[in-house]
């Protein structure tokens, strides 16, 4: 019996009318796209939208149905050509993932299947756990330890810190909240910190107050006297302090604490361990680079990334946590012996749902899953050190340039700079490298973008991006000294407009 | 210049070395998935995973690739076929999506481009500005409205509630937690509301204590009185009641909350009116069906999923708050002036990363954008309409069977009910359903879960499946009755094992 001989006929269905016209669409849709990666060195490394084509986005709900081609041609001419631009060789804003032709397919693959990773025993719960156990083999976890995939680095933090949160408060502030607690909770953090960490602190309840920022050596580093003389004065005024939190790789300059000293801390100081390592984690892939992370791997919670720093489409990030029981006792609202059945679709050893707020979960697995099959990880450890050989070139480059200047020292991937010029004071100097930056945008040449560095604008490059090559970044040293030395020799710096951007996104 | 005479000899890449060879790889995989589709119908609903296919996923972290063909031919061979199943026109269990073809496509391309959805100027934030609209306007929200785009219904709850409480405290708790708060603050639901307001309540660091748990009359919806009893007790003892939540459509039975009379006490009593419509909310988009969810227009907060009720593939779902000021305050970790560059990538007015606690996010609005643009959202109204009218139809179809008892009433798409026998005492009921259960599942004839009603092991089917068709209920229902009969026939419901499930599980 054939599907359309079943359906009743006033029934209705949201599979398409005619399945061979669809695989017609798709196999367009898939060419398209390949084609659209295939030659994205011959686009411009972002454009503007035009004034035209948002207005389009303006009009109201649709009623009635265009139809998938029609709706797909839509998507041809108005979202397709205006992309942010990350997968180009020359995006370095921000920390940007590049995603790959393969990742982008596995998506297709994970949306046709469309399991519910909660748990449950099905493929995509078992695809979960293997690439949760191959991220504990990626950072030297224990076997026994547990991971979560989530969304990206601000839910791994958020994961991470609520797990520290109650381990530190042994579960009564589940039950009984943060106002059962006489005296205040403290965590301690460098000066450098991502923005995602004082988002998750405020959402756990703790405030803003509780998180302590330590002052930063001359190599945005944790300055650890500094730390400890906190720490005791925080203790002497009756604070409770249960959380340290270790960067590998700060937003701003790619500055990696000493974890290794900072691990130590916390085994003295009975404090909760806590690393960020969205940006700087994949460093300890490589043997060569290890050295500069060591210490992230003793970290009781450990958040990283995967769509940045190993290339995989958004979304999917991870959490590590030494201690299973003290991950499950964070988010579980079932007891053990009652998690699931032993028959059926309910049965399956995980539940993925235990370990952090969402219950219904998306197969953001699979990518992850096909792309190290497809590469292996000694190829992403290889990209790794790739991406830190181009920055420590484009680095000497600027410093060989009497027109350019290093901000901060290059500790892996991340390079801080600017523009400068004896002619000009400090605040013409700042208006000047915004003017480079939206220059470079607006042109479509290159995507650095913009941070603070000790109070200077900056120009920031942060190479998360397999397809960048050396070629790439000489021709982008080259344009900002091209770009610079015209503004100024035309005096156009100084209509440059003074909008200002925040140094904190990441 | 063509690509590869740009590489650097010893620099790589994850593109494909052979961009044709990819090509043909990425058709046969839409071919699969496609068929995969088209042919649900004839294969189980669910199959266990064997034995031997479950150990293949025990292998450590691959250190060399295998190239993209062989790892596809590892998905087909060992993820594929067996799918959680709910892609399946008899997939009925806990409240899962079905996803589309069309939905499947939408990923790849969202994939492809792989933009960073937390702002800036490309055409992706125009989508998920343009699908935020659509949101408002689905559910009468006023144009000043805030919306975001989430992972799914347990998020759209913690952000909703994240406000409701950053509302009350208008905004001290963000610097100085909740422990500068001498009253406690409560919250009230009814008893059968979803365990992820619990945990987003936990998580918020308010502390299970804090949610009041109301009784609910014989249609499982929240007791008024009772409510007013219990607002009144607690103020009496020093309390600070701040919210309400409601639900449009229980995890159980699918009942909803008198949402206009809750609107009017949250008014009168100073309350933030939180709706959980993560399982009905869609009945609003139907004129016939709207007046079973009204009220949820009037809600602070509403928080709704659309990879349940509006097909879309996994995640999506979607917080709606009415007054916008309020949401950015919750999260927005810039003021306004600073927001975004004037000029450049980071120009354009939407940031959506002040609006909920991922900064990067994926461009998950892309498969609802296409998707209602395809079908329109009268279609979707009228696909509500029908996962309604079947399971009026199932119910009826039970209530004419002497074997079978319904637990709940029909509120909307979810029926309660069980296999019952005069034979049996009580537990032995209870073993025989699990038994049922176990037996449709491993037969891969259907899929309906397990919940507890009043104290009584309950299946339960909750109808969010476009594909499935009037024959597939009448199929069920037979199928529910044989089961039932040849155990009760054979006492084999006496060898039953006993493990629990727990009923909280949407």
């Amino acid at each position: 019996m054939t599907d359309s001989e079943r359906i009743v006929p006033d029934e209705e269905t949201l599979d398409p009318p005619d399945w061979e016209k669809f695989r017609t669409l798709a196999h367009r849709m898939v060419d398209d796209m390949v084609t659209f990666l295939q030659t994205v060195r011959e686009r411009p490394a972002w454009r503007p939208v035009p004034g035209e084509v948002a207005r389009r986005f303006d009009a109201p709900l649709p009623q009635e149905g265009i139809g998938a081609e029609a709706a797909y041609e839509e998507f041809r001419e108005i979202v397709l050509p205006y992309p942010m631009g990350n997968v180009h060789p020359r995006f370095w804003g921000w920390v940007s993932g590049t995603g790959t032709p393969f990742g982008m397919m596995a998506e297709m693959l994970a949306a046709g299947m469309n399991p519910n990773v909660k748990g449950y025993q099905h493929s995509a719960s078992l695809v979960e756990a293997q690439v949760i156990s191959w991220c504990k083999e990626m950072f030297s976890f224990p076997e026994t330890a547990s991971g979560l995939l989530v969304s990206g680095g601000s839910m791994a933090n958020l994961v991470g810190l609520a797990v520290a949160r109650n381990a530190c408060a042994r579960g009564e502030v589940r039950r009984h909240g943060l106002q059962a607690y006489e005296r205040s909770l403290t965590l301690y953090c460098s000066s450098e910190t991502h923005s995602s960490i004082q988002k998750a602190i405020e959402l756990l309840g703790l405030g803003d107050d509780a998180l302590r920022r330590v002052p930063v050596d001359e190599d945005f580093r944790i300055d650890l006297e500094a730390l400890g003389r906190m720490l005791a004065a925080d203790r002497s005024h009756g604070a409770h302090p249960f959380c340290l939190i270790g960067n590998a790789g700060t937003v701003n300059t790619g500055a990696v604490d000493d974890l290794e000293a900072l691990a130590d801390l916390c085994a003295a100081e009975h404090l909760w361990f806590h690393v960020d390592g969205a940006l700087g984690a994949m460093a300890y892939l490589s043997p060569r680079l290890r050295k500069r992370v060591a210490g992230l791997e003793r970290a009781d919670s450990l958040a990283f990334d995967m769509h940045k720093w190993l290339y995989m489409p958004y979304e999917v990030g991870c959490i590590l946590v030494r201690r299973e029981e003290l991950h499950r006792a964070a988010f579980s609202l079932v007891p053990s012996y009652l998690a699931t059945s032993d028959r059926g679709v309910a049965s399956g050893s995980a539940w993925f749902a235990d370990y952090g707020p969402q219950l219904s979960r998306g197969f953001r697995s699979l990518k992850v899953w096909l792309s190290i099959k497809e590469h292996g990880i000694e190829k992403y450890a290889r990209l790794v050190e790739q991406n830190v050989a181009q920055a420590s070139y484009v680095a000497a480059a600027m410093e060989a340039s009497p027109d350019l200047e290093l901000l901060a020292p290059v500790a892996l991937n991340v390079v801080a700079f600017r523009f400068r010029t004896p002619e000009l004071e400090e605040a013409e100097v700042d208006a000047l490298n915004r003017e480079i930056l939206h220059r470079l945008h607006e042109s479509g040449e290159a995507v650095p973008s913009q941070t603070v560095v000790e109070g200077r604008v900056a120009l920031r490059i942060a190479i998360t991006n397999h397809r960048s090559r050396r070629s790439d970044f000489d021709r982008f040293v080259a344009e900002v000294i091209r770009v610079g030395r015209q503004l100024v020799a035309t005096g156009k710096h100084r209509s440059a407009r003074t909008a200002q951007v925040p140094g904190q996104r990441r």
